[in-house]
């Protein structure tokens, strides 16, 4: 029996950071995790790898999702973050929506923001959807 | 008392990676990682979000080493990992270079490889140079 | 006397791709171009090149606008646009939103529409305010 | 009868730029480009435009070239520049290797130095290989 949906999110390396799923649909996902100091960098702030991690994750098991049906598999291409604004507390709400769901490429941008709703990170992943057995999926017919 | 700079790799968030540094000069880094499942993503391979933290890590810690004697700081201004290669086993190897040491960013390029020196990921991360009390570094005069 | 400012977008190397402006908001930007054959790469579909580009102009363009009454200049750091989907005729409509309007960087989100609407690339453009007399703007007293 | 592969490159919107070819290797490109008025944003500086424009186009031209004989096609999907030091006259050398020759996607660092040999700009260009017919090469049997 597979499990829901729910607890692939946050799972192996992003399951360090304690994400709880806000809401899933197709083409938008929405996360939310609490700032804890073996989150931080050295300076104290949220590391900049926390956020990397979070938008890698939520956006390729959701793209896994969205094609689990037809037995594809999803992994990341790209991961480019830019930092905005330093958390030292409270809790980031990260909102994740698919700009792009092409055959062999889906594109996702992400927002984080801070419990006041400031914008503090911005990441853009590319993810791939690739057949298990090799390569990307079958041309259509 | 300070402690030395070998101690500021791999703390915080990456200190759950478990860097261990093999060489540094003030424009190149080279640390090591072992492949363990807590650093996987579902499907078994080394997450995205571990290359993106170790890049992180060693870049900004780099950065605000060169600048400690003046009293600087370093924060990461951008992140973009690319993911070439999976990897599931063995070790990493991660070798950071200095390409661009301006008086206000400085911008790093690392490789990762695998135990077979296959380049298995990608980064680019440019760094802040800011001085604590507010803002960028004094102009020279 | 000093130029409007509708005259410095798509000027000196985007001048080349013909650039009109649509509308100016401190925080947003909209411009638009007609696919010509000069804009294509050799395949027959608008080159990356002339994304990056209008990204580029308007972004860097509308920070140092912003920012004119200080005295200040703007000069990009970055330009991370993906290609999405090919557009071989028609118009592409570039609307810019600053995601970020911090004191010593900007960063602006381009999104590329063609004549249906559907979008066909995306620009992340980081642009530095800096004083021309050498370095990033003085600390607010 | 085909063109030679040297007619290739600096063809389309990158034409406009005047790019000499210098060497060409299936995983390293040099070209070089002189600087213009042309190339030029309003402050006086070699436009961001223009560095991205060449790296796409060289990246994406070597990458078809190493694929012609097997009728694929190389289309970009990603265009990461950075820019580090003005350029304001003289030439410009664009130096790029292949870091990554995949199946189903190329990645390119191109590095910019001015006549001093200084860094002026990097990019990271990422080419996918696609069947004409429709996707993404057949697997190998």
């Amino acid at each position: 029996m597979r499990p829901p949906i729910e607890q692939a999110f946050g799972t192996g390396f992003a399951g360090l950071i304690g994400i709880e799923l806000q809401s899933l649909a197709e083409d938008e996902v929405r996360v939310r995790f609490a700032v804890r100091n073996e989150l931080k960098q050295p300076a104290g702030l949220v590391d900049g790898g926390v956020y990397a991690t979070v938008a890698e994750n939520i956006s390729s098991v959701a793209t896994w999702w969205a094609h689990r049906e037809q037995g594809l598999m999803a992994m990341g291409l790209s991961n480019h973050t830019s930092f905005l604004r330093p958390v030292t507390a409270g809790h980031v709400d990260a909102e994740a929506r698919a700009r792009h769901r092409g055959r062999t490429t889906w594109v996702w941008e992400v927002d984080f923001l801070d419990d006041l709703r400031r914008l503090c990170a911005l990441s853009r992943v590319t993810v791939a959807v690739r057949d298990p057995r090799g390569g990307p999926p079958a041309q259509p017919r």
